[in-house]
């Protein structure tokens, strides 16, 4: 196929890796060219724009930071959905607004054009080795012509309905990991503060009832003090801020997502932006005047 | 060995159960005798009271309800430490109140008995199936009393510390369970009120960043409204609170399990107190005055 790509930070640049190994031709748009050397060097060529590398295209596919980018990238001046000619569907693999999604599901629908919106989990290990869990929104025929590309990217792709329904699925995910991260962060200054070994603590309960993927892989890096990302916080804020906009709008009550909302945003005042989401324990640890040992 | 058994429940059942499987002469008293019956017929001898139970025991072993009911099973005046001839080693695998363990381990010092506890998780399925964890605190030699009985019962047996280790390493294990049962079920109403199909949704995330025990095991119950326990809902809050009155004397907030308790509580004050702790789904779903469908 044809694809424009939009976006080539550290997950959008191994997706689109894979497309071109697949044999797809690429023609790719970021905001910083530096980050698409790898790319271009492989074959994909440069374009200027959304619009220039939208143009004509199987595919526009974006994966870029914040809600207010992929609509830039999407309905801007010089945006997938303004090319000359229009590409046949526009996908945003971004985690980004639900409410969003829909808007521009319609502005393609006005120029005859699908769209789908596919946010993803797995993060960069995942993108890395096309093992990414790929939340689909769209209709069905939009969907289908997107489906090849995304099975060169990822193991479970599911269909979850309309437009939205990819973010709707993500903000799912994100509201379950908010709550465990905070349980993981309570739990491990706990058993600091109660004199256990951290460590052997988690011998005991990871296997059971209390486990999770974020006991098992985030908590030991928490022990030895490693909070590189994984994922940001900065970037899990956003995530959360958008799950209770939408919650909002449903007149839906989320008490846990609002209080990992509150413990992210001291995180952030903490200076952890850039931190992973378990940089949490320090702020977890703080709460009561006193940092962490 | 020769071991006094106190508390025939499901757990106690089960657990004593493995004891005589392995060939451990078993004294048993429990509050209600009919719930002894099975482990009688197997050979076990019926008490009057733990300190008959007890009475010159390799072990005194209790598994019962509320920290209460420890007390009175171990310090009361016709409790394990009351024997004539002292059992040498006391445990208690309840879950329950880390100071009440070390109270015991005290008062049993006394009298120049071992005191260990070892709460479990892993339910009643583990239980049955002896796959328990066994979460352990004690001094060194009166845990290595009690291990070849752990092993009957358990798979993951680990010493923690000093007495009170094994009941703060099983409120980190609730800790990590409450949030994370907060942010499932928050997570499923989310996906009832944006039109997902909940079961599809399982399917994009469960095997990711967001995977849990809790999301494999009890989300799938939830869906086909099954919401009996498991873990009960009021055993699961008499945890927390025990959870926060330690956090407490150690100057630590848990605003996690805080807000879990409040919705505990609000689940207890609808009728769910024997539920299972999935059932706190409910309560998520009634708090904007909205009946779950």
């Amino acid at each position: 196929m044809e694809i424009g790509w939009i976006g080539t930070g550290v997950m959008g640049a191994s997706m689109a890796g894979h497309l071109l190994g697949a044999g797809h031709r690429l023609r790719v748009f970021t905001r910083t060219p530096s980050k698409a050397a790898g790319l271009l060097e492989r074959g994909a060529l440069w374009a200027d724009s959304p619009a220039a590398a939208a143009e004509g295209a199987d595919l526009a596919i974006s994966i870029v930071g914040m809600p207010e980018d992929v609509e830039e990238v999407h309905l801007g001046t010089r945006g997938t959905l303004a090319a000359t000619s229009a590409p046949k569907v526009v996908v945003d693999m971004t985690t980004s607004s639900p409410a969003l999604a829909v808007r521009i599901a319609e502005a393609a629908a006005d120029r005859g054009v699908g769209a789908v919106d596919a946010p993803v989990s797995g993060g960069d290990v995942g993108a890395r080795e096309a093992r990414l869990s790929i939340m689909v929104g769209g209709a069905d025929a939009a969907v289908a012509a997107a489906r090849p590309a995304f099975e060169c990217m990822g193991r479970t792709v599911v269909h979850q309905g309309p437009p939205g329904s990819g973010q709707h699925t993500k903000m799912v995910n994100q509201i379950a990991i908010a709550s465990t991260m905070v349980g993981m962060c309570e739990g491990l200054r706990y058993a600091e503060d109660a004199g256990l070994d951290p460590k052997q603590v988690l011998e005991s309960i990871s296997g059971g009832a209390a486990g999770s993927w974020t006991l098992t892989n985030l908590a030991p890096r928490v022990l030895r003090s490693d909070l590189e990302p994984g994922f940001r916080i900065d970037h899990f804020l956003k995530d959360l801020r958008i799950a209770l906009s939408e919650a909002e709008r449903m007149n839906l009550d989320l008490p846990g997502v609002r209080l990992a909302r509150e413990l992210y945003e001291h995180a952030v005042a903490a200076g952890l932006a850039e931190k992973g989401t378990h940089a949490l324990v320090d702020v977890v640890a703080t709460r009561n005047g006193r940092p962490r040992a």
